[in-house]
């Protein structure tokens, strides 16, 4: 990444919901999750420069918050961002996010961003790259089960980056599944509307599983799960919060993004500690094998890690420049003398003074 | 602190550093100190009550960048906060920051705000309040070591809340004197501007050390700390900084903020790490003296807590209510189907190309 330029120390600029929404619309959506897609893989193959401490939470009855830090010696990047299931009822987003990328070499923060939004790209983004390295030759069909708020950006991420043509839908809330059908009505994949889990999965070559709010659900048993297929794992992402039917684990080869982290959210927290998994950084880099055969089942086990969002937050970063999807926040004090922060405030006083003159 | 109201469930009110400087002038310095110093006074004493997480760093060869997070169960907050020590010959801060508070109960932030003038007003206002319970009685005079960013605002803190009358000024530069005397020339304060550190603590019932950018230095030395004296130690703050000869501590009856924190940066890293101190949360709650005798040495060694930066926060949230002095973010997505997040953004660009008919 280039070094940050700045006209005004003090001015951080700042992303709105409002301006995400227009900035995608203007690149294009799948567009926008292929530029994240291209950072993401930039970043797993340099993987190890990374400063990757766990996520910091902050547990409630009610959910959680959590700091997502990360650092690449150059730049410095964080997530804020909540979980509460129970906010839906009350017409509030479960998840809501922001994030920050700063300069590591002086410590000012460069870009301030809504984060809701672009954590839907990032996730399909990931979802998507994993395919990419494992998922079967040739794959055109993938089933989606829980079509939720994820479930369109999953769709028109593997048709863009994995040339998916068929998508197979199915959602317990026939209403979830109806919204998605009616979102992707003129996105160009064939689209199937499946009353059953096992319906949907029928002639699938991936599976992707997205629910929400679920306590160790099981939306795959083992007899859906044929060989050779790609598991594109996603609701299953925090602690006693799985999808899968654990004999489905130990018949994949399983892939994550950061072990530790996996293991007390993802799919594997139902298996042995010790159990052999893949970190993707490798399979990225040519370090390790992804698919190995046609018959064999791989599955990503998703969760999300905070090095996605810092590849997220620098896509936008690079996006933003010279276009008006940002605006200025004064967020920054920046005194002419930095040991006099007193004076700056009394001479804010004389102006004020002066302007109501 | 009352339940948060929102009128519009994605706008978040931020305060920038010009609406900030408006804000304090409206209210006054002071007593913007004296309301922070009680919104400190009030969550120390219950202490007991907040996740204290110890920040959480990322250093590299020119500086760090933090993140310090509490909460006390129904309100949570987290501050960014660098430290760069070369930043100032780049005509830039060595330390900016800013804040959010957030709703424990569904994860939604309600405020976000610079905090490089409030960090030095709560810093100003946590002083005061320790000595408060720690420096003799009828304290008149002040004596500051160190007269940059801080030293007005605790010359001010110290007036407003301790009733100090006379501060004596040093600094190693006389340019940084000279600028303290001229900020604070209108203050109340009898101002005295001294060329030597002994010169500086004569007469002085307190003395504070506010200097910066030095490694180990030694401010006060043993001979210049008479008993009955209390120190205001702000300048050691971080592994490797210290202003006090070690002698000096093992004569004081020590004061910290929270422990564990302050035995990393503080004065007591050149102590054993058993060494007895007592934490500011204890005297406050009646559960351990403070100053004990009159000839006694009471030292503060002040490092900065998270803690702090929630009162501040919490001060400013309601200090904001019903004025102009913040504008509304657009930060969260707000879908009106929470699961329908893509349609969401779809609809955004058909009211952008209504909007351009």
């Amino acid at each position: 990444m280039a070094k940050f330029h700045r006209d005004t120390l003090n001015l951080v600029p700042f992303v709105s919901v409002d301006n995400m929404m227009k900035l995608i619309l203007h690149i294009g959506v799948e567009e926008t999750m292929a530029g994240i897609a291209e950072a993401i893989e930039e970043d797993f193959v340099r993987w190890e420069l990374f400063d990757k401490t766990p996520r910091v939470a902050s547990h409630s009855a009610e959910g959680v918050i959590e700091l997502m830090p990360t650092s690449d010696g150059e730049v410095y990047g964080f997530k804020y961002v909540n979980g509460h299931p129970k906010n839906t009822k009350d017409g509030m987003q479960t998840v809501t996010a922001f994030g920050l990328l700063a300069d590591v070499a002086n410590g000012y923060p460069v870009l301030l961003s809504e984060m809701t939004i672009l954590t839907a790209l990032r996730t399909a983004a990931m979802s998507a790259v994993a395919a990419k390295y494992l998922a079967p030759k040739n794959a055109k069909t993938m089933a989606i089960i829980g079509n939720g708020a994820q479930c369109e950006f999953q769709a028109l991420a593997f048709r863009k980056i994995c040339g998916i043509e068929n998508v197979r839908l199915y959602d317990t809330d026939p209403k979830a599944t109806e919204k998605a059908m009616f979102n992707l009505q003129n996105s160009g994949l064939n689209l199937t509307s499946c009353s059953t889990g096992e319906d949907c999965v029928a002639g699938a070559d991936i599976i992707t599983t997205c629910t929400a709010d679920k306590q160790y659900a099981t939306i795959l048993t083992d007899n859906m799960v044929g060989s050779g297929l790609h598991i594109n794992a996603i609701g299953g992402d925090c602690p006693g919060k799985t999808e899968l039917h654990k004999d489905i684990l130990y018949r994949s080869e399983i892939f994550t993004e950061f072990t530790p982290q996996t293991r007390i959210e993802g799919e594997i927290q139902q298996l042995p500690e010790d159990y052999e998994v893949t970190e993707l950084w490798e399979v990225m880099s040519g370090k390790k094998d992804g698919r190995k055969s046609d018959g064999q089942i791989t599955l990503f086990d998703s969760v999300g890690f905070a090095v996605e969002d810092f590849s997220a937050l620098r896509y936008i970063y690079q996006a933003i420049q010279g276009t008006q999807f940002y605006e200025d926040l004064d967020m920054l004090a920046d005194p002419d003398d930095p040991r006099d922060l007193y004076g700056m405030v009394q001479r804010a006083a004389k102006q004020n003074m002066t302007a109501a003159e």
